[in-house]
């Protein structure tokens, strides 16, 4: 059975507010068995190393090998399997990662420094991580064009050694992520996953290099290990369901949006998809297109069930009061499917991607627009961001005072150390000022 | 008794590794008591807002009142506190917050966008976050100059409501930290600390707002609160004790070393001073002007027993084997006593701050250089940076695809999803492209 039956609201009724909280509460499993189970994982590989690595991977994975350097694939391996492509899969690989290239590379920050009239020189220095570590997730959920979102911008920060991590169940391996692997540059990639890979990449084995931050994404295991490592190394955001949010001024083709938000369904039952109009009509034609496209779609069980149970069709005043909507709701992406979108993103406070006028589908952006898919989720755009450049770059202070200038910052220092009670810190400002 | 027993190392040892490991090991105190109860404390004022803050407040503050307004402090009240301050005192805030603010301007982001020549644009918007909230301690490590160093990059970054909160155990307030607070441009302030706070700061109750990011330093308590409250909204970094890690050339004046190792060991007895030099003369005065110094500081059982417990002098071959030794350490404060700081700093990949140049205390960074004071502890500088204008910004990813610009993207898109299974993210993409 995969019947519609998505829930309609108005941003009109006393009780809209209510609705929207319901509409958007989602508790995110943290459950304390997972919890301690994963605590015990991660101290096991800290403590046992590549020995504990090997045993879960045949436990978990039913993967058995002798030797760790069974679980490495080398780059031999990862280059028969971009061979292996057809040239159309090969060519749009390459076409996608130039793109997402070009885009992060006007993220790139540099460092830059600036010189005061007495010499003195503050600045901020800015260099790459060290050594970044990159989860796939095996089996289904196996995304070449994932790869790709996470390790092209750890590329273009400069980071100088890329590490991948890949479960493969009964031994299996999805050719089309090693390809998507060799292209994007990473540089060592093992077989193993779950909570023992994280472990490994956070704390190094004899065999697995430590890494400086965690990247990519995974089930619950992997987040909450993520979570658990996070101070040992950094993380990237914890993903929860994706979720899109199409506003739309009634003159999209229904097909188009209707289609726009089962890509967006299609992911899993907690995905969430919504549309905002002022047009009730509109709203009852995509509705109507939804029903009559679904029987056609491959992932329809899963396209009803998140529609049924998080989906909605919401109607507004007016296309202002659908700016407010999305700003409470802080949406993973957001489709302007209007006619002048620039009027309105300038309005929109909070969102990870905003996807502008009706050609502009979300699914053109999830491969191969250029910036990145991995998003912020459940409302945090309003304090995150997309993963980017950024996120494998570092800054360092710098400070440099001349003489002159340490004389007069010094002075500063000493009655405001003082304030604080720190009679140290005021006398090594005090030893600075010159006595003349 | 505070007697100096501080440790010396040899970069040349066989064993310096390990001791190197062992110098550096610190585990954060991670109680599952003060977890479970702060857990409590949370679900607590989540659910019960006000009446739960007020009880808490009279419970740990040992600080009663009958109204939740009585908790809060009026902008009037900071005035008279900056009013009531001597103007030595309110010129060296003036300064400190101009020179903070300077160089916070150079940090800020704009929005950005290009246009491909099919029309298609891409670009960046960069939005300032709603709302902060920053946590201040009180009692003994009330620091005005941290007041300034939260809230000035916040006010730069553009967020447009910022929230204070601040124990005041016993009704006591801190009238310095107050006039940086009206200095500063704080909107709000809540006298209350601890886990409460944070958990009202993050969840909102009646009368304090929610805020979409919480910054500022705190005892275990509130470290953890904050931790847990990381999703529902953003967090600044989990602060590690404080370190400070001098490269000496052996030209600067002991007693400038000793002051500057004293200034950061004066902090707490966890706090970390190292210095490095491959002069082993220059390391001996310097522990001879440490001898004769102690005596005279305030704060003397404290350097003592940091010095003591964490401390090191390690000789280097040379100024090379020292870049090692800070790049392996990622200090949170780096030093670089050093004839020509220039010839070293792009050698140094992980540092929080780099003080350049035997005149540059690190004193002088702590209150009014202009970079910040928020830096990475506990090797984090590996992977993350200091606090800044950047850290009260997001970036929402724009995408604009012309019609001719959506039907080359949709060809590629289509492949990859199809080479992913998601079929509904193909036919989304394929309904732009363009059958002419």
């Amino acid at each position: 059975m995969s019947e519609l039956k998505i829930r309609r609201l108005n941003a009109l009724d006393a009780d809209f507010a209510r609705q929207m909280d319901a509409l958007l509460s989602w508790n995110e499993a943290s459950d304390s068995a997972i919890h301690q189970r994963v605590l015990e994982i991660i101290e096991r590989v800290r403590h046992e190393g590549d020995a504990a690595l090997m045993d879960y991977t045949h436990r978990f994975d039913r993967y058995a090998v002798e030797r760790m350097d069974q679980l490495e694939l080398s780059r031999d391996k990862l280059e028969q399997a971009w061979k292996g492509l057809d040239s159309q899969k090969q060519q749009a690989l390459e076409t996608a990662a130039a793109r997402i290239r070009a885009y992060a590379g006007h993220q790139k920050t540099e460092s830059w420094s600036y010189t005061e009239a007495d010499g003195t020189v503050l600045g901020q220095q800015v260099t790459p991580l060290d050594r970044v570590g990159v989860y796939v997730p095996g089996g289904k959920a196996a995304y070449p064009s994932s790869v790709l979102m996470n390790v092209i911008p750890a590329k273009v920060a400069g980071v100088p050694e890329i590490i991948m991590v890949v479960p493969t169940p009964d031994g299996e391996l999805n050719e089309l992520v090693l390809a998507a692997a060799f292209l994007a540059g990473v540089d060592r990639v093992f077989r193993v996953g779950g909570a023992q890979a994280v472990a490994a990449l956070a704390y190094g084995t004899a065999t697995v290099p430590r890494v400086d931050k965690i990247v990519g994404p995974g089930n619950i295991y992997v987040a909450t290990a993520k979570k658990l490592v996070f101070g040992q190394c950094g993380i990237d955001m914890i993903a929860g369901p994706s979720e899109i949010l199409v506003i739309g001024d009634g003159q999209t083709d229904p097909d188009w949006v209707a289609m726009d938000l089962f890509s967006q369904a299609e992911h899993d039952e907690d995905a969430q998809a919504i549309l905002v109009s002022p047009d009730a009509g509109h709203l009852e034609a995509v509705a109507a297109s939804m029903e009559k496209l679904l029987s056609g779609m491959e992932r329809k069980e899963v396209i009803a069930a998140s529609l049924n149970s998080r989906g909605a069709l919401i109607q507004v005043r007016d296309l202002n009061q659908a700016i407010e909507v999305a700003n409470r709701i802080a949406p993973e992406h957001l489709e302007l499917s209007v006619a002048d979108p620039a009027s309105l993103s300038g309005g929109i406070r909070h969102a990870g991607a905003i996807f502008m006028g009706r050609h502009t589908a979300e699914a053109l952006g999830d491969y191969c627009a250029g910036p990145n898919h991995v998003l912020p989720t459940s409302g945090t755009a309003r304090f995150s961001s997309p993963l980017g450049v950024y996120d494998f770059q570092k800054r360092s202070s710098l400070i440099f005072c001349s003489g002159p200038g340490a004389d007069v910052l010094g002075k500063t220092a000493s009655v405001l150390a003082r304030g604080e009670g720190l009679t140290a810190h005021a006398r090594s400002a005090e030893f600075r000022i010159q006595h003349s």
